[in-house]
């Protein structure tokens, strides 16, 4: 299938590898080039303009935030030049307002907005193994089965209305940056008593939480080994910012969440934004007077 | 091997239960005779006192809570009247302070004090599929083996000093209600934008939380079904408050634990103590006006 | 001296009528005629268009939030039509983020913007008895004192850049609201223990809490009375949400003030928006089964 | 009147003093005899044991904690070698379960128990100027009320159960502990964005939060000035712990008091705990990671 991706950091550039593995046409749109030049070394064709990207009949975006889709979609005029037909996927983890303002602006160009944000680091999707939350019209979703199949190990289908996919994988991440806390207040408490967050957290995740989210970062957590980033905290307190938005405009308190931002600052106040978002952990050790351990 | 037990509710129950079927000779004794009896259906021998049960060379007991421990082993005297060398192997959750006292107490009575809580709800200990998390003298934990191995899945050694076996026992119950919480607050986040908890919940706990905890009580917060209680709710607060004891002398801050110090206080001044602890779910929906869905 | 002045609402109107009474000319505009009415009658001109109060040398302006200034600022192109030297003296709540917007905006537009927020309840303006709080250029506050010096009992001066006055008055709404949600916690503690709110907050009102916050808010929260409001509730959560994202900017945690948007969020989930903001305390009160006393 | 007292800490001392000023004949004993040399230069007389302070009609207490008093009271048998008749005035903050079983006790020792609570520093302590929160049988008040003038500027009268004097003064402190972490997290904001604490402090406390509390706490924050302390920030987190107690029994849910616990551990965690309580404002401060000023 011809495919247009705009968006190749490493989540984007790993998904769009899979896509061409899998025997798709791409034609990929990157702000800084170097990346684009690598997908094309692979065999993509490179796009001079992002709109360029919006000719094929399907289009795929992996951008930071609202702010890159806007600038990109609308500033840079995609939305406007591009096909009537066109299916825009997008990846990406967007504020569901924002993904209902997309809807209606894309229905107006004629274009078919599918919201497919996935959950996993950039080596799950390295590995075509992602977890994709899909939701749209459900012909344009048949329509791009094959091209989800390439890069996830299973999709999930949430409906119609787009923004439903935008509000699992808001809730989601949620859970997975209340994972981290939790986490990282245990590990203070069973350090403080003299115990190795990894001793505790082998038992752990080892039996009642074996699933992969406690295990990859439980063990992060334990080692203290939060570089290089997989997911950066600087997203981590940009994605908590969204989940309270969604609640907020439905009236929904979220304690742990409102913790969580609490916590995402005071990281970000002490220099940690680039390390991985599982560093949360350190804001507990350190609000016990906890030494790094190496 | 021959083993006085003492405390026969749901857990205590189904853990005697099993170390019958293995083969073990056991000494039962309750507060309410009627569960006594059972076991004694079964092929136990009564003790008409809990000292009685102190006869065998190991103890095991699962009794509520602190209070309960002080009043058997120290009020009912079971203590003083013990045969020195006698191994006492506590299942329950108890206090770290309390297992504390209670080591220097036993040595000083010439018993070993092996700490040894389980991980698991009764339908768990039933299936002898408990993960026991053990702490105490070598030689001790070397003698009570089979018994773990006859009640248990897995047998975690967290060392020789018994209360380390409780901060973990601790941790980990924290970990578990703050993945309540967790959950309770996406559901609600979820569902006040239209999409069903179950349908949610469905998603992440197949794929990033596939993990007993998140299974089994992200079943019963989607089915809103806190009836009949495999954990009451208000056990769950009392572990709470264990859990900030052991982490206020260490000096340690754990806010996470302090928003579920207030759910469960909130969730028990609206009468649902003899809930399951997963109807800490409800007081998120209650928060956000949501209906019980049935 | 001439005074433009857009924004009747019931602090607006309050307001304007203290300029009237002392002496100063007003050409008033209000979305809705009728407000206008009342200060025609009491001497101030009609403006028919917002840009026709821009007409005076100097423009005052009281709306609900940034989104109503910028519709009538800029949407209604106040500033593009307002006579170059014009000293826009803003009174609202804005977001310190707009604060900055405007002052640049304006300086295009040669027109000084003076951020001039007030402290104090419609019946404290009515008395003249605000406390100013103002920040801009100094030549432009000193030509506006008469003005400011007729609203309110006292002005502070903040330095010469706009956003620094609103930093204070949210600071200071921050402080007010913790003060509603404190007291509100304090008597659901002491009537849990059957003392009444009123007699405990006596006490404290008027000894170490013997302030107008503590004791207005005192009074309303002991007879729960939050009707009719002075500050309505939905306005709380809005002034804290921009308290929050003043904080998010800078990288300051607040975890006062995140428990404060879970409260507010719920206040408004449970239909209390248009109660006044000391309504707050209804929260505490419900979260432990608390009735009305009445 | 002849007065036992018996607790001469920086907070008795001062009331002792002032007893002895007003006329009254004071025994006084202390765990460290040098304090109570100092009473006996302006002429009290010296108790060699504690009992002895309690054969006169009148023993008031002021000691740190419950555990201190109980270790007085019970462990060094005041109570049970006291004459009959005799009026236990209990200054001292204790547990609202501590009040309720030393009402019980004394009443089996024919002893009348008054709770009477004071709120002041060491400094309005010495002059004189404490508010006294009392509560106890009416006829045993009105004979201590002499006493109770002597001390204080005024006294509240809390009604015949000794223990809702404590739930008074339990709540109060809650309130002062809350306006401490208020002040703090105001202080954070306000110099995170460039403005001096004590210029914000200035506007807020000589206008709308005009009071005590807000005033000397207000300036020790605003200067950074946590030596010497007036009330030490480890008994600060002694009395929240109090106030989540009395909280917990009657299932009131208090988020502000759990940040505050919270913060409190941290602040120990951070070696604090000697200096004023007020210092709790250097957590939200080092959390947005300002250094101090000077």
């Amino acid at each position: 299938m011809d495919v247009g991706f705009i968006g190749l950091g490493s989540m984007g550039k790993a998904i769009a590898t899979n896509l061409i593995r899998a025997g798709h046409q791409l034609r990929v749109w990157n702000r800084s080039a170097a990346a684009a030049q690598e997908l094309v070394a692979l065999g993509a064709r490179l796009a001079s303009e992002p709109y360029e990207a919006a000719s094929a009949p399907v289009l795929m975006t992996m951008l930071a935030d609202d702010e890159a889709h806007r600038a990109v979609l609308i500033g840079q005029r995609v939305l406007e030049r591009a096909a009537r037909g066109l299916i825009h996927v997008n990846l990406a983890t967007v504020s569901v307002g924002f993904a209902r303002e997309l809807t209606l602006l894309e229905q107006q160009h004629g274009i078919a907005y599918v919201a497919a944000p996935v959950f996993g680091r950039p080596e799950v999707a390295a590995a075509a193994k992602l977890n994709v939350v899909v939701a749209g019209a459900a012909t344009a979703i048949a329509r791009i089965e094959p091209l989800l199949s390439a890069i996830g190990q299973r999709t999930w289908r949430m409906g119609e209305a787009p923004e439903r996919a935008n509000v699992v994988k808001l809730a989601g991440n949620f859970m997975i940056a209340s994972a981290l806390e939790t986490m990282g207040e245990a590990a203070a408490l069973v350090r403080a008593h003299g115990i190795g967050a990894g001793e505790f957290l082998e038992v752990l995740t080892s039996s009642l939480f074996a699933s992969p989210v406690y295990q990859i970062y439980g063990r992060l957590i334990a080692e203290e080994r939060y570089q290089p980033a997989g997911f950066k905290l600087a997203l981590g307190l940009k994605d908590v910012r969204l989940v309270l938005q969604a609640a907020e405009t439905e009236h929904v308190p979220l304690p742990f969440a409102s913790v969580l931002r609490d916590h995402f600052l005071e990281a970000l106040a002490a220099g940690k934004g680039d390390l991985d978002w599982s560093a949360l952990a350190e804001v507990s050790a350190r609000h016990a007077e906890l030494k790094r351990s190496r």
